[in-house]
């Protein structure tokens, strides 16, 4: 056993310091690693109890967001040195800025000042899923076309929730797929339209774990349902993202870009 | 004018470098800046026009989580030093595994491991949203509970997202409050159930804006629909989460520690 237990301390949600961790941690591809986030370490006797457990752990490696230099001071004291990510780079900023940083000084908690606009993106959102309430496509910020089971939803909410843009998705029929265009209701926001794609095993697999054995998951209806749509997103030139090997991260941030 | 223009420039989504760039400016109180993130950077041309584009800005703040120590090379070559997330951070990770970092060497890049489990939980959490499908509670890692618009449903898909979480979510309308007890179908499942409650006067303002004057929106109604809620809540020790204050990550990351 030569794998490291990698604590994630934080005293908020632990996203930032978690997903440092993660891509540092990705640049010692040897290492095994498990890894443990504790949120809301955010009081004295907080800390105690996971430098207790941090301490209670064989070969523990700690990541943390501290930021109240008091509560920092704690798990210094109980032996634990942990990579910090204030202290780490916090430093080079204020030299750079000519200013020292403020620890806990600004930090942003409560509630974010766009979480009304980020809900309102997922209620849009699902309002305007999977072809719904067409009459509203004007008001969408992206819309997302693509055959079945794409990847459209889970793209349009994870923009919703993390960026507040106004997506709707759309689906690409068999039917619509048989006309000679897109649907007239598209074709009215054609600058704000986005194709997604796929490979076409890809697909199959996808659908042939909803539907065994289906001609919907046949890997023939599947190529001949996406060359009809990337046919009409060329006629278009549509930006399209291939979804076939990205996260919805990934495919998110792409479309942002595009 | 004193505003800075930050500048995060990724060979990835850039998730990581914004999350650390806000996290750590947030520490400059009276710094006023705007953020622009460059995603995808990943060739030595889009390197250059990256350059390019920052060399052009007054007051620019560069922070970097490129990997590639040749791209890396080409932001140093245009004079521009960046605060580099992994040269900050990666050299003392290093020196207590006794292993030297390896620059996009093990960067897990495509789809995460979780794709499909966090697709399959996005799916799911639609498929039980607000109160659909009840006889499939069962299959539920958690079931939020709570009176209309409380924010049950963007919780429960950023959990799915984020985490691939299975999350239910059932609302409590006003003939569920008026009975002796919770229904049935969610007394079955008490151990997965997390109550989310609200200041009654947000909650108000939150139905205001969708059904103006209405009596679902007067600030009694929410009152009393609260109030007969945290009483089941009560009743049956649920964890509880006040949404009042907080982003959707931070409801999240605290049911998930409920």
């Amino acid at each position: 056993m030569n794998g490291y237990s990698v604590f994630c301390v934080s005293d908020h949600t632990g996203v930032t310091v978690e997903s440092v961790a993660k891509s540092v941690l990705a640049q010692f591809p040897h290492l095994e690693f498990s890894l443990i986030t504790l949120p809301f370490v955010d009081s004295a006797e907080k800390v105690r109890e996971a430098a207790a457990r941090i301490l209670d752990t064989p070969r523990p490696l700690v990541f943390s967001s501290l930021t109240d230099p008091q509560l920092r001071a704690i798990l210094g004291e109980a032996g634990i040195q942990p990579f910090d990510i204030f202290d780490l780079v916090a430093p080079a900023v204020g030299a750079a800025l000519g200013q020292t940083a403020t620890p806990s000084g600004g930090r942003t908690h409560g509630m974010a000042p766009d979480y009304e606009a980020r809900m309102d993106a997922v209620n849009f959102a699902l309002n305007l899923d999977d072809g719904l309430n067409p009459e509203r496509l004007g008001q969408a910020d992206l819309i997302l076309v693509g055959v079945s089971r794409v990847g459209k939803t889970p793209t349009a909410l994870y923009l919703a929730l993390q960026y507040g843009l106004r997506v709707a998705n759309y689906p690409l029929t068999p039917d619509d797929l048989e006309q000679d265009d897109l649907p007239a209701c598209l074709q009215a926001h054609l600058s704000r339209l986005r194709g997604l794609t796929l490979a076409a095993e890809r697909l199959a697999a996808i659908r042939q774990a909803r539907y065994p054995d289906s001609r919907y998951a046949s890997l023939e209806q599947c190529r001949m349902e996406l060359g009809a749509a990337e046919t009409f997103f060329k006629r278009h030139a549509l930006p399209v993202v291939d979804t076939t090997r990205m996260s919805v991260e990934e495919i998110a941030a792409r479309l942002r870009q595009s």
